[in-house]
């Protein structure tokens, strides 16, 4: 397993936490986004800042300016911040290299997303940039934000005033937008943010990289993504599964790559968008999947402050019974439940007078308008469940007394004391408005994670039990199989004759040859060729014309099935040979493929594609209508584990049909697992580039591949 | 139509702007209820309050206090407030009724939620109420405050600092405790509530009461509910329909009925939950469905503020693009689109500079960061969006300088201005903390929904559309069709039968009767008998056990398809008599069907059954494995319009089905909405407890019921 390297990492320290930086482009300009970034150095208290301002302005913001890179008198500066027009930034970047430069923000636009003038010099700027081992955030970017060293690197100054407190949640946005507008989000949580990165073009620090150097972070206990589009996937999801496997990393994805289309294409045309891969890739990576800014910075906070829960099983605390009802239903969709209360709590809860008469002791706790009176109940009633063998986490639902001066502050300190003790996560749906500052605090500094809504704190402690079960999951893979000489020597052959799409026996072959099950098929070039053929293999026997220019045999009639004897063979043949070459008139045939009947059962498709961005893809779905009508198929990088394809199975929606609908035996999931493993091996292994096993018969405990379509 | 009456309206209008209002269980302790409640009816600012307290205290917060209601010098005290303990509710409310009581709030719990004691109280509270004109609103409620006349009947006097503006909204809900979250997040977001009201326990207030009383009401204009559970799903769906006709509902449902899963469990046993129905009424009455507190919150806003979209087509204008992605797949998720700008507006947008020379004119119009550093080049898109017949709506994406003194505020009132003069809507995501409360000031008198993220811009803009093509449904339903005096005659024979379970050829001949195309049904009490039916009918023939014990023919080997000839059906009758004496032997037979082969086609499912709650609910569904594996079907209240049945073809998962699949012809859906209309209108006129049309085979243009199953 690959990660980052000592140069690599010291690279990103001294970027990360520069003793010095110099302010390119620094303007006297309120308004000017070179007086902005140098409005954040200043407040980021950095040892030496450096305004560099070529118009010859003597002292900007009360620091001496200099005309030039070359004229500032210190020969390593560790970071510079470039706020000059695209046209200075080549030149500017060389000298700064001459500098000592570890690292630069380039905050100018027009690179690589500004036509192919930008790509060019974007592609200098790496090429400089990897030579001397420097580490560029950009260029168009916010740039970053660092709690730990201070750093601003943005500019944005007022981020120095919003999180004074060093944090432990990473933000890596590709966008600037989806950057400031999270840390607002966080800042009114009264969240500290620790680490703010925007990637923006990427010149040479891609997600990759940023993963890597956070997975050994020491300040990072939580990653969070926002990402538009990966250029690639693979080392992306190598990264992932690297920072992943030691702590949890959350992302918000948008802007989807052409991969899963193409995938899709390649079996219906129609099928599913490319983000079935990414999002595929994100989840065999580990990583925690989720669908909006706010939700982004709901999961962040509540990973970032609570343990994992041990089981699924949640206890609710309320003094109202709808919001509970809402938290319920959201939690029983993500496969939560209400927790079954013991015995002893529910005496405890009678006993203690924690209830009023009225109201049995049950899940959710309803204390009624009394707990809202007396928020020293939620305490009581927390510490119960502590003790409560059937309960893995509380959900507490209250409104803030919105200062009335008759209700007494909620415990807080003594709700989180209790949390902690119990090892069990708790979350608050806390009803305040946002600018209720102290309660918030109070919370945080209680270091339980509160949300102004039940659904969203439901939502929260659905996702951290998510999370928890992420890391739960087994993480070494089986070595790849030992596929035999014979294969290779065949693949070689194949490739070798240089065309591109195999026959249908070709393909089988091939199949056959990795170790999967295939209906023996054997390629006759005429009709009596067929018949012994037939003979051989023994009827029932289907007939299938071979012709590396059909894709889609029974389109022109190119496929006969259930042939019981040899009449019917012979029929079927000439009246084959006649349709095809009147629907088919130039394609070149090289004969037909017989090969048995296969015996009936259900029908899958398993295959895959390789993707220019995220490499061999495999691919799982039901057959025919599934798969036309609603685009029901898993993906999943190749190779997988035994685990990932036991996964693709219980993703996709007809699941129940595995089970045997109508009578119909259930489909041996072993077998299933065992083969889409098998087929990953085989993208992964060879350069493949679609191959599509449909149909996949599954039948009497085992299956066979009665159809194959395979090409280089 | 039915509506409200004049003498209920005038309860309620009297309820929500009482003259006097009297608070029985007045407290001298800060922290009791008796006391917040009065402290929220001396901020109301009524001309009367009068404190009861029983222990004979003299004065309460200034006012003077009476021993008892009989006491109180007014003999006509509009509202009456009740804090006191659940056994003194019953007399002091008859006593309030003698005081000429028009309404009454009950705060106290332990009536219908606390066992047959507390339901038998609540069954003579209403009682004594409806005799005497009286609105209850509650017990165990938090109450209402209405803006208008700032009557704060809550146990939250904050409510009257919170709203201190009359506003257009009202919300309903059964919790107080969302009531009281969603009113923290519209004082959060700067919107004034118009009405609150917490129907809780709905002694003799219901929702069907409330939208009655709404749809009239000229101090609302947008009406938001929150629903557990509707004890009445019928009555409900008739005053939403009244209402939403006239004004737009939103509606958030939480706890279901056992509707629906009663209606999945006559076809398949374990379908869908009644979910499916409380939703299929929703959307049937023109109520927009949203999903969380903070939606519903977030779609008021919008709904208060903007005037409907005319088309789907939005403009985005943004300084960002990360968040403008994803707005954009959420407006595409809802049915949105991005607008092609016309080459005027892409003209403009270079010719005036608004945008920077790298940046090409595009949809999303990207000001890049010049755009965050002067705003005053969003009015100027916005300008040149309203005059573009591209786009119908505009979605501003912009982070707030938070307090940055070098940047100018944004000028949302010119911004608004130019919105309104071009009547299209146009909605902001407004990256600032919620305490930024002079930023939102301005939006909301700008009269802009702004949202803290883009993602929650877009989907209120979503369901802002989303309202506007509800409003444009048509009304008017069709009128029930004249049924022939000979089917009621029918149904009344089989129904004085005393039989629950029709035989199938029953079943199909009332069908036949209603105008719907079955395949002709013989019932034969013998071989001999089926014979003949069969030579009169014409082979192919199917043949199917006919017994009223027998609900699952197949099961039982009760049904024999494609008998070719007069030999087979006398083997397969053979057969079948041995098989299904065999599999069920206690079953009582009263001979077979005999029916003729229906050509192949598209298998669908229509029927219905009776909900205690709803009454008669129809559902449509593709046959089989869709039904079995997915529950893929949809349910609506019957009777439907053609509307309602073409949305109900629409809803469906594999309506890709129905444009036909490999070959196969497309459904007919003229005829399928036709079919789902009639069966419709058959359940809403006989006392059809479940039917059953499955498989209804699409075929030739046209369709046959195959196989049907009614009881009564």
């Amino acid at each position: 397993m690959e990660g980052m390297d000592k140069a690599a990492r010291a690279a990103f320290d001294a970027l990360f936490s520069p003793r010095s930086v110099a302010v390119v482009g620094a303007s006297t300009h309120g308004g000017k986004v070179g007086n902005f970034v140098l409005r954040s150095a200043l407040a980021s208290g950095v040892e030496e800042v450096y305004p560099v301002h070529a118009g010859g302005v003597e002292e900007i913001l009360g620091r001496k300016a200099y005309p030039s890179i070359e004229a500032i008198p210190d020969d390593a500066v560790d970071l510079f911040l470039f706020a000059v027009p695209q046209k200075h930034i080549l030149k500017g970047f060389g000298a700064a290299v001459a500098k000592g430069c570890r690292g630069a923000v380039i905050f100018t636009a027009g690179f690589r997303e500004a036509g192919e003038e930008g790509r060019r010099d974007q592609r200098r700027l790496k090429a400089m940039a990897d030579e001397a081992g420097v580490k560029i955030i950009g260029p168009n970017t916010l740039g970053f934000f660092r709690s730990h060293s201070r750093m601003n690197a943005t500019f944005m100054p007022v981020l120095s005033d919003l999180f004074r407190e060093p944090g432990s949640i990473t933000l890596v946005s590709q966008s600037g937008g989806v950057a400031g507008f999270g840390a607002i989000r966080f800042a009114e949580d009264r969240i500290p943010v620790g680490t703010l990165v925007c990637l923006g073009n990427r010149a040479n620090v891609e997600f990759a990289d940023m993963l890597d150097y956070l997975a050994e972070d020491p300040h990072t206990r939580v990653v969070a993504l926002f990402i538009e589009g990966l250029d690639d996937v693979r080392r992306f999801f190598d990264a992932a599964r690297r920072c992943a496997a030691v702590k949890p990393v959350v992302v918000l994805g948008a802007g989807y790559t052409d991969a899963g289309r193409k995938v899709a294409r390649s079996h219906t045309g129609s099928m599913a968008g490319a983000q079935a891969v990414y999002e595929a890739a994100f989840r065999q990576a580990g990583l925690l999947q989720v669908h909006s800014i706010e939700e982004l910075v709901d999961t962040a906070k509540i990973l970032s402050l609570s343990a994992p829960p041990r089981g699924n099983r949640v206890g609710v605390i309320t003094h109202t019974a709808g919001p509970a009802v809402l938290a319920s239903d959201i939690l029983a969709r993500s496969g939560l439940v209400l927790g079954d209360l013991s015995d002893a709590t529910k005496e405890a809860l009678v006993s203690k007078g924690v209830l009023p008469s009225f109201m049995p002791p049950d899940n959710p706790v309803d204390l009624t308008t009394f707990g809202y009176l007396d928020r020293r109940l939620y305490v009581e009633v927390l510490e119960l469940l502590a003790e409560d063998p059937g309960v893995d986490a509380a959900l507490a639902v209250c409104m803030s007394a919105l200062g009335d001066p008759h209700v007494d502050p909620f415990p807080a300190d003594a709700f989180g004391r209790a949390a902690a003790r119990s090892g069990k996560p708790a979350v608050v749906a806390w009803g305040a408005p946002s600018d209720a500052h102290e309660e918030l605090d109070a919370w945080v500094r209680a270091g339980v994670a509160a949300y102004p809504t039940a659904e969203r704190a439901a939502a929260a402690l659905a996702n951290l039990h998510r999370a928890s079960r992420l890391q739960e999951r087994p993480k070494d893979a089986a070595p790849p199989p030992e596929f035999p000489a014979e294969l290779s020597d065949y693949v070689a052959d194949l490739r070798s004759s240089g065309r591109v799409h195999l026959l249908e026996h070709e393909a089988k072959r091939v199949l056959d040859l990795a170790g999967i099950r295939t209906a023996r098929t054997v390629l006759a070039s005429g009709e009596d060729e067929a018949v012994s053929a037939a003979r051989e293999i023994g009827y029932p026997v289907a007939l299938k014309i071979a012709s590396q220019d059909i894709a889609h045999k029974s389109d022109v009639g190119g496929v006969a099935l259930h042939l019981a004897d040899e009449e019917a063979l012979r029929r079927a043949h000439r009246c084959m040979m006649e349709v095809v070459a009147r629907k088919a008139p130039g394609a070149r045939l090289e004969g037909v493929c017989v090969q048995p009947m296969v015996p009936a059962g259900t029908e899958l498709i398993v295959g895959g594609t390789r993707d220019p961005q995220a490499g061999p893809v495999v691919m799982f779905g039901l057959g025919g209508i599934w798969v036309e009508a609603i685009g029901d198929v898993a993906f999943r990088l190749a190779p997988v584990t035994e685990a990932d394809a036991r996964e693709m199975i219980t993703e996709i929606q007809g699941t129940a049909v595995l089970d045997g609908l109508r009578g119909a035996p259930p489909v041996e999931r072993d077998a299933l697992a065992r083969l889409i493993v098998a087929v990953s091996h085989l993208l992964a292994r060879f350069p493949i580039q679609e191959l599509d096993c449909n149909p996949v018969i599954f039948h009497d405990g085992t299956y066979t591949v009665a159809d194959a379509r395979m090409s280089f």
